[in-house]
């Protein structure tokens, strides 16, 4: 049986994937920082030739931004688009890392073999699984697994300015059948899912400005307006003391789970303490009437990323600071429109300024939720796919996260997304010490042949 | 007259005045940031070198910070004590100076000349008045205007952790008849000032404590605690809609102004609308129920003057942050006890905290209100003095500014205080572009030749 063959071949030539992996992980490609630019077209080009080895057509287009990484190989009734993204998110605070998070290593660990460094699970090990599945598939059958698009993006950690706007610019050469996202995780360790739930995405940045340079608060302190309190305020009057978000039509177009998603979501038997209490936490902080499952998967979040003002080194200064900064992100749900929540927030903001403060906003990207459908009998096909790799059934889940690119394929090119993934809770995303499990990404690899046999 | 030749003298050596100050201003004594304390130590001994041509017996005085300058010197009935401060504050955000602050400059502006660096008003311009005076005193007539201790301190910046264990250890060399203390301004530009009230300080440091590391927002948002969200619930609830101060206790020895003094402020005609507009803002943003002048001599704060957490840098990270931070002062009035508040203040924010947060607090200074007696014959004098040298009839005010050493002087060593100085309310000190107006600088110079030829 060739799919057997294929599988042998991905378990041996295991060692060789990792160095591959291992090499890639070694480019930094933050793209939030502009520093790291040559760092992504770097990631871009290694991801073109390896493409190109695998012989695909691939090469590196140009955006306003990162280039994207398109590829097509392979021939087939059925035309396949995968997508991943080839950057990471920023390393801060370094001092917190066990080591260079560039600087890639396969670590023992009680809990069992690991590959360390930023981007190991987010996203790069993950894209890493799809191109080694082709890898093996072409090795023994001397071709690939069926008509093929790869689609890799290099600025999906910075909320992907450049993305709708290419999508729309190569849909003819983009558009496929189905497409198929590597970005997502395992439910609980060691159940495969299939995501069908993605919360949207809305980055706002503002800043107070208050008096027209910084202030000593012994001359000041008192009569002129502080904008690290105003800001403070009003970060404060986000949330009630319920965890409902206070901002005015902000509910508007969230809708009710489902009684069937509800229900399989409960039968998952999630465990709401084990999930605080690994990190280090007990109280489910948002809305006092959901459960932790609700919040993370069907819930719409109002959160601040980062704030910044006045005096922030060793030691202390008497200073009213001229000026404070937030980052302020939204997860959205249903049909919660990233537009109008920005107009609103930025109102509600406005409306709470003193009359001698001023604000100024910035946008940093903002997505829909994502609802798929599962009709597509891909769907069934995939999740028996993974049942038969993992030896337990394979779940439809929700997701915390956005993964705008998932409601982007429906919007633009009008077709279905299925987002299979193999991370692990733990694995530190956006966190110091990000890491994949060793086992993820070989199951993965295999995970996926399987899948390319069931649907190419 | 030999005052007048001491006036004569100051006026012919303001070149040289003003190449010494220039010098002590190229030294940058930051006394908050301990890369910097082999700068603290070289202004000291500039200055000890500097009084040791005066004729003075001086000497740098090791501390387990930075070291005291003392220096006795002339003889006479009457034993004045002068103190200042060569430390100054920290230069950040340095993108907003127009020059490097420790390049001093003397610059032509539509306001007149100034002097132009960090320090430059707060303090090492206004304490080399009083050196400057003595310098001219000297050439004119051979010795010093009388029995004199000059004690500078190199840690005012930074909560002056040595200063009382010195004063202790030191008493019986530092106790005088009267200290004068050149660290305040004139009224409103042009009218000489006497300070007989000070607000106190109380520094305090805090850092919550949430997730056991930093966070994906998309994968934990909604359900763990956020610390920026913690913090910034707690900063908002320190003032109330009317600007009161919430922390119970808080005015437990706030006290209201005499009669007298209430009346002797109304008379000084403060251009309340002009004090605010002239740093951008129209609206007092303190208790609702006091003029600004009130919130700034007689009333308590509450000030947050730093807060960081989270992702600063540019783009965006959706981190929920394992802990945020914030610098927040308090300044005192009347018998408030800063040891008192400080407890106050720290259950206050804890019994604020989800059961699943923790706080740390680090301290950073505290020093009570100071209200000086004016029954001591030398302030008449001195009022006398200063009215001669500016034309203008000298006046008793407040300031919103901490310094405590006038307190300690009473406190420790029995000793009446009287706080001159010659700074303006725009110098910009503790704010990038600093600068002393040279007027200030030349006739705070002869403002101390009339105050000694009265006081010695």
């Amino acid at each position: 049986m060739t799919l057997d063959a294929v599988l042998a071949r991905i378990d041996a030539d295991l060692p060789q994937a990792l160095d591959r992996l291992m090499h890639l992980l070694r480019i930094p490609s933050i793209s939030t920082d502009p520093a790291f630019k040559p760092a992504c077209a770097e990631a871009a080009d290694w991801l073109v030739a390896d493409l190109q080895d695998l012989g695909f057509d691939a090469s590196s287009r140009p955006t306003p931004g990162h280039p994207m990484v398109v590829a097509h190989g392979g021939t087939g009734d059925k035309h396949l688009l995968f997508y991943g993204h080839y950057d990471v998110q920023p390393v801060d605070p370094l001092s917190l890392w066990d080591r260079d998070p560039f600087d890639p290593e396969i670590q023992d660990t009680p809990a069992g073999r690991v590959i360390r460094a930023r981007g190991a699970a987010d996203d790069k090990g993950q894209l890493m699984t799809f191109l080694e599945a082709c890898r093996a598939w072409k090795a023994v059958h001397g071709s690939l697994p069926g008509k093929l698009t790869i689609f890799l993006e290099g600025e999906e950690e910075s909320g992907s300015p450049s993305l709708i706007p290419f999508m729309q610019q190569n849909a003819a050469e983009l558009r496929a059948d189905i497409a198929l996202i590597c970005d997502t995780g395992l439910f609980e360790s060691t159940t495969p899912a299939i995501t069908t739930m993605l919360r949207g995405l809305l980055g706002e940045e503002l800043t107070i400005h208050g008096p027209n340079k910084d202030l000593h608060s012994g001359m000041y302190g008192g009569a002129a307006a502080n904008p690290i309190r105003v800001l403070s305020k009003i970060l404060a009057n986000m949330t009630d003391a319920t965890g409902r978000i206070t901002i005015p039509h902000f509910y508007d177009g969230v809708t009710e789970l489902p009684d069937a998603i509800r229900a399989q979501w409960q039968s998952l038997a999630f465990d709401h303490a084990k999930f605080l209490g690994d990190v280090g936490l007990s109280v489910p902080a948002g809305e006092q009437d959901r459960t932790p499952l609700e919040m993370l998967w069907s819930r719409p979040t109002a959160e601040i990323n980062g704030i910044w003002g006045g005096y922030t080194g060793d030691g202390f200064k008497t200073v009213l600071p001229a000026e404070a900064h937030a980052k302020v992100s939204f997860r959205l749900v249903g049909e919660q429109d990233p537009f109008a929540i920005r107009e609103h927030f930025r109102k509600w903001v406005q409306d709470q300024l003193p009359a001698d403060c001023r604000v100024e906003f910035h946008s940093h990207g903002n997505s829909p939720a994502g609802v798929m459908s599962i009709a597509n009998p891909a769907f069934e096909a995939a999740r028996q796919a993974l049942t038969d790799e993992w030896g337990i059934p394979a779940a439809y889940v929700g997701c915390g996260g956005s993964i705008p690119i998932a409601g982007y394929f429906k919007t633009y090119l009008d077709m279905d997304a299925m987002l299979i993934g193999f991370g692990r809770d733990d694995d530190q995303i956006h966190s110091p010490n990000e890491k994949y499990d060793l086992e993820c990404f070989h199951k993965g690899i295999r995970s996926w042949a399987r899948v390319l046999a069931k649907l190419a």
